[in-house]
């Protein structure tokens, strides 16, 4: 692993993206021991329709919080890709809604794509568990934890009647993204 | 205001101290338009039962978003009383839940006390409410945005079955501390 990994989740406000950022940060610390810190920072732009959330993980403490190089980056919204793929570092990884980002950001990242909200509407039948289906691609494209460690986060964080619906939505993300990386 | 003003909550995990954060955050920010990161920091002591998340509040851009002065804290746990008291600068504030914390931190710094945990279980009638209380509580405190933004903020973040609950929950906390204070 890199000493320090930066994921940023971006879309729009409700979709669940600081809690898919803290499921991550948990996967990482208390399922895997590293270090972690989960962060949002609102500036005037907050009322505005973008929303992002980060996670650095890194073996060593962390020192400085806050995202300076982004290694990965999603982004559900058009707004969110144009506004936050930036920083994202040479070579970085950046994972777009096909249907909601017409628009692919250039740079110097791999682009990545697929239906994300409409995975969690039509396969899973729940469009609100889109962040757990991007969550799940995200530990797919970036191996920053294992599989097992962040569906153990997943579901100690999701009430007891949503498990199940929250683990196939994790599975089918890590699969879908597994499939497109071949 | 302080330009730069920093919160701490801690207690355990699942007492919802990450929510309570992200709501004063946006109180500050989508609400009242100011600058504020919210951020949770998970180190090898993450896999202990000690949990903190924290709030920087801030009129200009908020470059270093780690805490390093907490202006104020909140601890509803004598295992966090101990470990994230330290850190609390000259003159700072700390909460703390009268019930769980009997062995009340030595520095320079003003305690306030009271039953947190069983006015949300008795007074409102629902143990989960803690946080909010605890919520309303410190803004009363720390008077770091208003009582409306704040209660908005609750509002915004809740599911609407759970909004009436909620909203006595911070008002109950408000007043509670509103009184000690005089």
């Amino acid at each position: 692993m890199a000493e320090r990994y930066e994921i940023r989740f971006s879309g729009a406000g409700g979709q669940g993206l600081i809690t898919a950022g803290i499921i991550l940060a948990e996967a990482a610390s208390i399922v895997e021991g590293k270090n972690a810190v989960q962060s949002q920072s609102y500036g005037p732009e907050a009322r505005g329709g973008a929303s992002k959330s980060e996670v650095i993980i890194s073996d060593a403490p962390i020192d400085y919080p806050k995202a300076t190089q982004v290694n990965a980056c999603l982004a559900l919204t058009q707004e969110a890709a144009d506004k936050y793929s930036v920083g994202i570092k040479p070579d970085g990884l950046l994972l777009l809604d096909s249907d909601l980002v017409k628009n692919i950001p250039q740079g110097d990242f791999k682009v990545y794509q697929f239906p994300i909200i409409r995975t969690a509407k039509e396969d899973i039948g729940r469009e609100i568990v889109a962040n757990v289906v991007a969550l799940g691609a995200m530990v797919a494209l970036t191996d920053i934890v294992s599989y097992e460690a962040c569906e153990q986060a997943v579901l100690s964080r999701v009430p007891p009647a949503f498990k199940e619906l929250n683990q196939k939505a994790y599975e089918t993300g890590f699969k879908k993204m597994k499939e497109l990386m071949k």
